[in-house]
């Protein structure tokens, strides 16, 4: 029955406003009318369907994403939208496409690394969209070390032309999206030699198509490489393999802003300081904190919605079955993941504003809070697209059986989400990275040097090491200063005992590598501080609308308690709880669901989910799932027919045959009963 | 270069027989040798080839599987294979198909719950396949819980026929493997009415499609369900939906060893005792034992084989790049899940042994231990299937970017594995069954009933609830027994703090709901003592070839202490070790992984997996990877052409429209240098 809502009575049970707590969310009033608006022009527009997405054959998947791209370029000019407001069509678009890498990565890599000449040159043939461009970076052999790159760049004076050239198989580029079928133009990551000499990693703008016909430029080879994991998913995206043969392309056609090649081969570095390439390399993985907070909260308001819509067992007298949301062990896998969903939000709107501040700070050649924004947003980023594509596939799970159905909408989230936790850095090499400051800080407590903003801690670490919990009794746990200390006095001790061990070692970089799983805990441990800190933090601010702050302080012990819970060993190894203790935080954990379940449909309601963002039948808004998951079925190729294809080569065949000599079927008539 | 062996210098480095550890791996020379004939049998045999697999079309893949199924089965029959034979062949074929459900499900429940009389009558049909069947037990609205089906058999003794309907929606069956478009017949599980009253539910062979043209017969409303996640993975099989409007089936289509209607509907019970019928529930659960070993062992060989190529960092003066798998990071995370690999083989072996003691006991009558089977059953099947979905993902992340290619294998095989964590048991609703076995078990004890086999250590409560660990050293750890200590006082206490909480609760009902999390856990811990100890009980057997039991006895320990430091928290909230002791056993698991190092290809190469099964370019034995991921990659679909479809329709327009009147790249223009 069309147009009832199934979830009425849940939604009726909530303590708080909901339409406060969606601006909460969005991050201000304003974003969330930006999202409001373009994620429902997107919805209404069949030209944006997804529902055959899962079931398309690679081409025509393809295909289909190419009209959407175009489709998507025409409501930008039409509806004349801003940059974010561009940026959000995409999102909502949902469908990885060249177009992202075009305008995600190709123009800002032109913007960051370009001379003001070739901002003027390359920029407004990028935004007409006269050129379109990828970012051609990794190798096949070589991924997050830029360092090992194989592609070499060769000044030849006498032309004035760079000769890119793949030496080896190996640096054969491999996986730039938009890249394969696509890009006009690549930024190519090459190594520049000029006079014989090897000067590093620089870029290069090279054309690699025809802006005729497509075709291939000579010296040139370029494709698809191949289907990725999923259906739909990231097969929408031409990631792509490229090698050179010897192509030529002008001198101006590097990157010039911090090192350029002179006319007559020599290279120079210009005086713009390096730090302003490090921080733009920090842009990404800083958004990917809030995509995070945002794939986590799909999948999160799937589950939930399912999980209040579905029944199983405890049915008394043939009466209704319980839903299973109120189940402990449903509630105690789904909250923490809502709870997540939330803490992922605020810690990404605070890295945003960090990394702004930053960025102001180096244009006053104030350099002193690039490492400590570089580490966390590596903890950061790591951290939550962990726990992210984690979550997602703990949301399909939470979903029973028909999670693994493609028209869950969960199969390709995950699929699409989880090459988050390689790209931008893998997230065990970032953890790493974030241990290397950890480490450094702790070098330098002794010399006086008092850490600042998120590692400021670590300057009460003597205090840390003694300290011990007060917490009596389980409600305790809810104070924000016991939670606080907790966090810090993990961190801290796990950074110290660390920096301990290490300096056993003669050789430190030996010790590093002999401690990394101990050092990657102990990173971990002081990127989770700083999201609980920040959930903390964000609950000091005023927050309007009816009991929505309320609701945020019981996400933000849950989210914290989980942890805790979760790692409790560590709590527990550094002498900071005792048992009892984390048995009390256990305890609170458990009166914390009871008290988020009558509000759960609504804290995800409050994500602001079309039906086709989400792509879901078992998240839709009204609840009305077991018709549609039938009306779906239908919609399989292979429900074309009653008779499948094959049936008269290969089944009819088995049926008609009398296969009498099978040994198979003689053993088996002498069976036993057991 | 064909031929060659890139990881040769790697092979010789084994410090131990590898030959005999196949041995070891497949049970016993006999099962290593079938499976070793069969394997190459498939592998050899381009009717086998899985090479396109990911990238068909879901119409084209399943015909494909059809045609497959139909060359298994000549396979079967010119081979002349015995049913294990046959069980294998199936399983290196590596596809699920109707066939599976066939051999693997219908006729074994014709052969648990059917009369002598049923017996002679359908196994020469369904072992000759003149029907083929499956087994309709879930529906669209009902899962784990068998007692909530909802299709109805009501007996109408005018005609002596049951009549079989789907009174609601929701009760669509719903999942079955082999009905959307193959089935002829089906195991239909519906509620038996007889003269107004409900005997629950009861097994119906229904014959679904006409014989001749296989359309479905009236009244019968069937189709497939629709895709389910991953590119190949179970979209080659037809997992169906099944609607009946009052379809009508003879009395004597009633399973009836068990119970049966008369002809004056009168219901019956037999006198075969119901246990019988428990016993033959626990076959699959069983067996999915074994299948996560070897699901777990492929993603392991494929990690573990790549590792070794692949080369990372490190390098210095322009060197190679280390081999990632010499990263202790890398070993962290690899060596436990091939330790895995091991542990979860042997425990399967002894489930193998302990169903079949049970079976034999239960023909004497001897019903004592089948609690226990069922309780060892649940918990061991939900920790290795949990475990090994997990562990393919992580394997897959340890490759890297291209571990998301499909051509590497893992996601398939992720896309494939990971149901087997929801079918046959939701893994945490398994867990929530040994806890009440653990909890009545705990409950007994004071009556002086003494607990036997698995659960027997429950008998030395006392001493548990008291002893501390004796390790005072790192390789203290490497004693059997201070391990088997350390896991039984973890398990026991965990069990023994949750029925004491319980016991808190009046209504204990209420109790299992709100402490299901932590009964939970105590049902994991319980699960992993066992594991844990079968291992050690394995090395405790005679196991020739040259350093295979070092080996193992190695692998023992990482498994072990593995679990230790991920659950540290338990053992120390237990207060069973100290955290000095978790530091001990730490740092023994580091000097675990670097004697395993040497020997991890040879330990993959052990699982005697052929490139045909593994169906992994990362994986490849002779390690010439990138070569072959370059050469497959042009095998996409979407290579077929250097311009791609759809290029005139939506790409040449935006390249060749000057969109001057776009908003987006106006603002854009007038972009600061940051």
């Amino acid at each position: 029955m069309e147009g009832i809502d199934y979830l009425a009575e849940e939604r009726k049970k909530a303590e708080f406003n909901v339409d406060e707590m969606k601006i909460v969310w969005a991050g201000s009033r304003r974003a969330f009318e930006v999202s409001d608006y373009i994620s429902k022009l997107v919805a209404d527009d069949p030209g944006f369907s997804k529902e055959e997405r899962t079931m398309l054959p690679r081409k025509e998947l393809f295909k289909n994403t190419l009209r959407k791209s175009a489709y998507s370029w025409k409501h930008i000019i039409d509806h004349q939208l801003s940059e974010e407001e561009a940026e959000r069509l995409r999102y909502f678009v949902d469908e990885p496409a060249f177009i992202d890498s075009h305008l995600g990565v190709f123009i800002p890599a032109i913007k960051g690394q370009g001379t003001k000449e070739q901002l003027k040159k390359w920029l407004p043939l990028a935004y007409k969209m006269q050129i379109i461009g990828c970012y051609a970076q990794t190798e096949l052999g070589h991924g997050s070390n830029v360092q090992g790159l194989e592609t070499t760049a060769t000044f030849d004076p006498r032309t004035d032309e760079f000769v890119i050239h793949s030496p080896t198989l190996t640096s054969s580029k491999w996986w730039p999206g938009g890249l394969g079928k696509v890009s006009t133009h690549a930024i190519v990551y090459a190594r520049l030699i000029t006079d014989g000499k090897d000067h590093g990693i620089n870029g290069f703008i090279v054309q690699l198509r025809s802006l005729e016909d497509h075709k291939p430029l000579p010296g040139i080879t370029v494709g698809d490489i191949g289907t990725k994991f999923g259906n739909g998913a990231y097969n929408t995206m031409d990631n792509g393999v490229l090698r050179f043969d010897h192509v030529r392309i002008p001198r101006d056609q590097m990157l010039m802003r911090v090192a350029q090649v002179t006319k007559d081969g020599k290279y120079v570095q210009s005086d713009v300081p390096r730090q302003l390439l490090y921080v733009s390399m920090v842009y990404t993985p800083q958004a990917l904190v809030t995509y995070a907070s945002g794939a986590l909260s799909r999948a999160v308001c799937i589950a939930t919605t399912y999980s209040a819509v579905r029944r199983q067992f405890g049915s008394q007298n043939g009466g209704q079955e319980i839903q299973v949301i109120n189940y402990k062990t449903q509630q105690s896998r789904l909250f923490p993941l809502l709870a997540s969903a939330y803490a992922f939000r605020f810690v990404g709107e605070w890295l945003k504003w960090s990394y702004t501040d930053v960025t102001q700070r180096l244009q006053a050649n104030d350099f002193s809070t690039l490492p400590e924004l570089h580490a966390t947003t590596a903890g950061i980023k790591s951290l939550t697209t962990t726990a992210t594509a984690d979550g997602i596939e703990e949301c399909r799970k939470l979903c029973g059986g028909h999670g693994y159905l493609c028209s869950s909408g969960l199969p390709e989230l995950y699929a699409v989400y989880v090459p988050a936790c390689t790209f931008e850095g893998d997230n065990v090499v970032l953890l790493l990275q974030v241990a290397r400051f950890l480490m450094k800080t702790v070098s330098q407590l002794s010399s006086g040097k008092k850490p600042m903003g998120t590692i400021a801690y670590m300057g009460k670490s003597e205090h840390f090491m003694q300290c011990h919990s007060d917490v009596e009794q389980a409600k305790d746990w809810l104070k924000p200063s016991a939670i606080l200390e907790a966090f810090e006095a993990r961190a801290a001790r796990m950074s110290i005992a660390c920096a301990q061990n290490l300096s056993k070692f003669e050789n430190p970089e030996e010790g590093f590598q002999e401690l990394a799983p101990d050092l990657v805990e102990a990173a971990l441990a002081h990127s989770q501080l700083i999201v609980v800190s920040k959930f903390i933090e964000k609950l000091q601010q005023d927050i309007p609308g009816e009991g929505v702050k309320q609701q945020l302080e019981v996400l933000c012990s849950i989210y914290a308690l989980f942890l805790l819970h979760k790692h409790h060993g560590d709590f527990l190894a550094t002498g900071y709880i005792t048992s009892k203790q984390g048995l009390f935080a256990n305890e609170q954990l458990r009166a914390l669901y009871t008290q988020v379940r009558p509000n759960a449909v609504s804290l995800a309601d409050a994500f602001n989910h079309t039906d086709h963002f989400l792509g879901s039948i078992l998240g839709r808004y009204d609840g009305n799932v077991y018709p549609k998951l039938y009306e779906a079925a239908w919609k399989d190729p292979l429900n074309e027919s009653d008779v499948p294809d094959g049936f008269d080569e290969y089944i009819r065949p088995l049926l008609k045959q009398q296969l009498q000599t099978a040994r198979l079927w003689k053993i088996n008539l002498s069976y036993k009963l057991i």
